[in-house]
């Protein structure tokens, strides 16, 4: 089998227990994610190899983080160690009509710090068929775009598939670049991609025309696959926002020429929400490594739709599980 | 700003966590809380100054009660420290089909010693424009309301609008006078009143007529003004009780002329609905000094759907979250 | 009042909190279950004496257990210790869509050595007016088995009233005989079943007709009646699964002659469903010494619903508080 | 086996955990305790037959109270259940230099509520050798004491033997007659107590003479049998205090004759040394039950030694335990 | 009534529990420190006003550490809020021969971006008798030791008393200025300083002479005053390391003419020795502030020893803690 | 580097916290641990290359077990998972004079089920030096024993050194076979030895002589050469058992010409000392790779003296962390 790689940021996430505000607690719950190990983890819990890189300091945090990585059979041969500090968020979490709340505090992470030539990007895939990476990693400096650009172009060369996911996220984007001047170039070289009407608009300015929902997901699907060349397939997945705690989830992949749409799920008591599109996106990767297109996106849509049952960062159901739930079994019933 | 001054029983509230009954726990969940205080750290929290008066013991209870209501910004310089005991009650919490079950053991404590004369009610309003307090003072013992009368003849001398959520609590007044005599001559010096049909007919055997909730609550609103001259604003929240884990939750506000009635909330799952009618009085009183009637209601009843997803007896959330929900965003989405 | 007396294996339960996945704790929830145990537990709360008859090891777990017993008021003076071990299950608390999964861990049991001769049933049975046992008694081995005939035979012969629920385990029945083999003998003595449709064919070969649940219902209670002549009253329980968190629930009791129906109740959300099943047989033990069948039926419906409020294996609520339920009171509201 | 019957009131505990200061929690452990208990608790687990009389409030805590008891099976029948409120304390765990803080909430109690008449002696004395009471009975309230007088005569009468433990509480003999007058005509009717310098002079104005520890010991006893002619044994402990985590721990018992000293035991880190002095009485009253004077007076000290090291109120060791330290083993080795 | 005023960073403080390493937990405790907050808190808690001068974000992180200050009655009206992150720090909590270990993670603080100008020290100052800073404060970044600076200064102008504690940190000083540079025009303003032999060396390059403990210390009292002629106090702590859980601990106090030299306390097992110096530093200015210089160190060297059982990185012990234990009660016995 | 190979049982352990008994817990920490596997986890952790050997059952907690090795670095590669249930082991944490207590519950494990010719011995210790295994893996059962045989056999072919541990488990042996049957064979091809008095006497009827403690070590030492003339080194662990808090530790190695005694070790409190030998052990084997014979002793000490601070089976600390005590630092300073 070959090896799935990442590119990301290592974040430690410092969460409040059983929907307390931060002025009710004196302890956090402390667990490792970030966007790219979560795809990862999840590739992995499924049981393709898959390798990490990032960069974390040398400390007792950093190491941990590793041996976290090691348990859960994420590779981490790779991972340059230095720099200042752990990126970390803080999270508030919601219930009812009250959303979840991030404070994060990554500025000056250990990944900011990542510098071109530190990765050796051939050494890195030459057991790899896939790179993927999201659109936080290079809104985090200058540096870490920079060795993100590096690792596209090594892996576009090496003929390895490229995904990304497109992540926007407004707080980052901070060091002097618009973000459409740095994701233009690397979207040119990706092959599939998770994309979102919000970010497709402030990265490349694109607009989905139509009415209704099916609609904008296909004029945005054509309007991608128009402006970059290089993607092959587009994902988009569609979360119906009931509450904090009751969604409705669903995805379509478009596949160049057909937009395939998946079974909507319905789902309450969310136990954690953060991370579901990282596991759509890891699911995605594994299926289709392993499935056609359409049951690629059933089993995409059908571990995402579990991972919101999963405490933490990243998904860690099993193959069997999805399967179980792809093939229709909604009963939740006791498994003896 | 003027402060808003609240005259009541603070009490610990000891509750057993994740739903497990009370011979199933070795320990409690320790909060303080009690109606009076709740409207005040609400208020407090939305950024008006707050004043509370109480009675505690001079123990360490007391003290770390007083530490908890300065770390919400709530004023303690008139508490006259001193009797027996802090009341307490224990909280056992439902889920589904079965409901949450209270044992009270507050009698004898030292709110019910507070005597008339403890207090310099003139020192206490010298820069207030409002006192609030709830059926539950009276109820104590008969010292309380004398105080309870004391303090709101003062705030009538002075100018003060006199609030009341009349709060009607069975197991207590149990020191020989009936609720209708001790009620009748405070409330009928009151100017904002938080009604309920079953209290209504408790305190002052007022019946409200006609079939619809509606028409209820427009009777009972009638009715309360023509026998009580002083009220200017009567309120009712309406709880929808579709099980222990579900509610709706709606209110009217009858200004003397018309009643505005609020949009109405569907909450599930809900965390905590003790002190869900204190965080609409506090709210109301905010909102009755910041907005219009209509947008004060609103406002009131977004802050109090919003408190059955804070743990504790008081609401903690802030203006901007009661704002956000009350312009219309109920999806619960993770604010980043 | 009489001694209900029940058989069976105590478990020692070992599960994970907040819905978290096996490899993500350290530490597990300990509690005792075990079907008959649970169904005692459940009559005792309610308020009749009642007897268990088990093996546990010479151990300190052992001891814990007994303790555990003697709170609940379950009787333990029968109690043959020794045998090697305590019998365990590990369970993971699903959440949403997905399922609570169950490792079991009670082979070589202290239960499973258990021996003809070392229960004194006359004695056992001396002021006792019901037996009851279920199918997971006899599947844990041969001799388990033959002590359960035992105890039918000296049941009946002692004009106790005995009582079994099929409860069929695919993960038991190791010993080389055939479930029907040992399970026709045994429930041909019996008076009261606790049925379903699966263990039905899986124990009997008996295949209900019909096209409705209810068809099936009244086809599998006549064709029971119809193969077991010993059987007075047959009830079957009906789960509708939504998901793990959210379930319908409602029985049906046959008489011999009529099918009374219950109240269907809607379950959100679930705290613990394991022991659901118990919790209606002990309920319906008590309500048929105590009501008539009708009753009886909806008493057991709404313990068993209000069971899924409840942590852990056994149902610990009261009599009043399933009253209230059976009474229509479905509003959940707190009880001061 | 004959009975060991103890009257006295049970409290709940609520503690902090971890040395944590008042001020720094939101939850608190909870557990049952209370002197006369505690004995009753450690002779249980000795393997004696023990009834309580104590009087509890009719609500879910004063059941989980029962539940507890009957758990430790220590004898429930004759509880005269009613009142308005169950005993607490709050307790503040010291370390080192600081010692541990107790803030007593027990006034108004049920147990203050028991009546002359409640109880039928005669019948709880009838399986019976023993009865024990300690000074806190008597210190509760005016009813408390009459109703410890009343089962003091009934003893007698009925030939138990009838101990005490002085057991002097300064915040409790509020009712408005000295300890002295009450607890002479009490302790004229005892055969054992439990005897300690400061309650001695507190209640009867006795004061030892002497320079050394074993002179002023030596002397108490020869001052209580003296004053009281009733009394066949006298037991004090000695505790050595060096901090509030290490402490020394012995005894003597003076058996009329001659004072027997025990062994001395260093004690670091203590656990918990609330209830050590029960935990001497208790397995005092089984000792000498069990062994002669020398070996009981061993026996309680190894006993309570261990209590030391046991979180709560009561004394969880068994006989095998205490009989491992009784014989030398200071080791505190693994057993496996 | 004059306040003490002190000025610092506040740190987000999260610890492993139970002795855990970093790589086996995942959860923190969370608790706000600094050292000159630690100074304040305690203070406060001795019955002093303090106000505390810092800069925290502007985010729910920066708004409970607002919370805790004012739940402890720590001035917080002068803050300047603003700044991109609240520093933190993560303690690995040892025992025994392993010591407890600290990661740091404050650079690029809001603290660290004060700025001369935001605060108004006439202002701060009105009230105030005494001003408290240590080595830290400048240490920190080239602004905060210009705010430091800027205070001093405003401080001896109004005439308050200037301490400061040098608490030499090695991982700070990073902003190109050696502490030489800094610290020596500070501290040449300073009355009262908390003195070490590491931190004089490394800041002044003052070595004490002498071959014994007590002359090195009497040495550098003589060197500090010789070289700062402002000083007219100087304190040293003398901790002796047995193991991480078991240290002595005690202090001299210089003067201007005679070494006073306190009891030494022997403190095992420690509870958290995390901020032992600030918790002394503060019960000496509390001290000098009420006693004679004698009683001043001797009350000093209590607190911080007891200091040594509370949790968390401030002293929350009461003057009455402290008398009691500087009177000479070194046992720990219950406090009923 | 060469790899260090171990084959044993791995073992989950259920422990009660803060020192509390069986009966007082209803939930258990969860780890994994087992002596050959803990001895691996040190070394590991020291920075060689480990593989652990044993059998594990195909269920959610075999992979548990799996993700625990990898977190630390043990490699799983060669183990044959299957077999029906995990070895289990539940412990009650003792204090001062009680010692911890251990409830086995591995009877019927996978590891008990492992059979010749599932490994691949050739295969596993291709790149290793070193195969380790302790007296518990033949006391386990027939097949283990037999297993246990074939890889010394292999290892003593291919030139690897091979060490163990005598560890007698009076509960183990239970097959029919007498300890020395099984044992001398085996100890007959091992280089290193970790032996000790009790353990020689039970399996060989070794009994050294002499009258001090050094003489006893020197003659086993001499004894056990003498029997076994594979033997090269022998060390012995000497623990001083002063209380279950407070243990001294030391030992010795025998390198065939001398034995060298090592520092002795006070520590206090003990926060968990099982797996004190297996860090022994463990830090023996990488000290043996490492350092000279003298050295080697020293590092073993001193960080088995560290396991005694760490919570768990396996030692956790750094080769940092033993240098720093080994070169003497026992002061338990904080580092910063």
């Amino acid at each position: 089998m070959k090896k799935i790689v990442g590119l990301g940021e290592l974040l430690l996430r410092l969460s409040t227990k059983d929907c307390l505000k931060f002025s009710q607690v004196n302890n956090f719950n402390a667990d490792f994610g970030g966007s790219e190990l979560n795809v990862l983890t999840s590739i992995a819990k499924f049981g393709l190899p898959v390798e990490f890189i990032t960069r974390l300091p040398e400390n007792d945090l950093g190491e941990s983080a590793i041996m976290e990585m090691k348990k859960h059979s994420v590779g981490t041969n790779f991972i340059p160690m230095g720099g200042d500090r752990l990126g970390l968020y803080f999270l508030e979490k919601g219930a009812a009509l009250r959303g979840s709340k991030i404070v994060y505090d990554r500025a000056f992470s250990s990944f900011s710090t990542i510098k071109k030539g530190m990765i050796d990007w051939k050494e890195v895939f030459k057991d790899a068929n896939w790179f993927h990476w999201s659109g936080i990693t290079p809104g985090v400096s200058q540096d870490a775009a920079d060795v993100c650009m590096e690792a596209i172009d090594v892996a576009n060369e090496m003929g390895l598939t490229v995904s990304t996911d497109f992540n926007y996220r407004a707080n980052l984007w901070n060091y002097g670049k618009s973000p459409s001047e740095i994701m233009t170039p690397m979207v040119s070289k990706c092959h599939v991609v998770l994309a979102g009407e919000y970010a497709s608009e402030q990265y490349f300015n694109i607009v989905p025309e139509g009415t209704t929902e099916k609609e904008k997901m296909q004029s945005l699907c054509d309007l991608l696959v128009k402006q970059f060349g290089s993607i092959q397939k587009v994902a988009i997945t569609n979360r119906g926002d009931i509450s904090a705690s009751h969604n409705t989830w669903s995805a379509v992949l478009y596949d160049g020429k057909e937009m395939h749409e998946s079974t909507t799920y319905d789902i309450t008591n969310i136990v954690d929400r953060i991370g579901a599109g990282d596991s759509f996106m890891g699911a995605l990767i594994y299926g289709l490594n392993t499935y056609d297109d359409k049951n690629a996106l059933e089993f995409a849509v059908a571990a995402s739709c579990l991972k919101h049952t999963i405490y933490g960062d990243a998904n860690l159901v099993s193959k069997k599980e999805v399967e179980n739930l792809m093939g229709g079994d909604l009963s939740g019933r006791v498994q003896r």
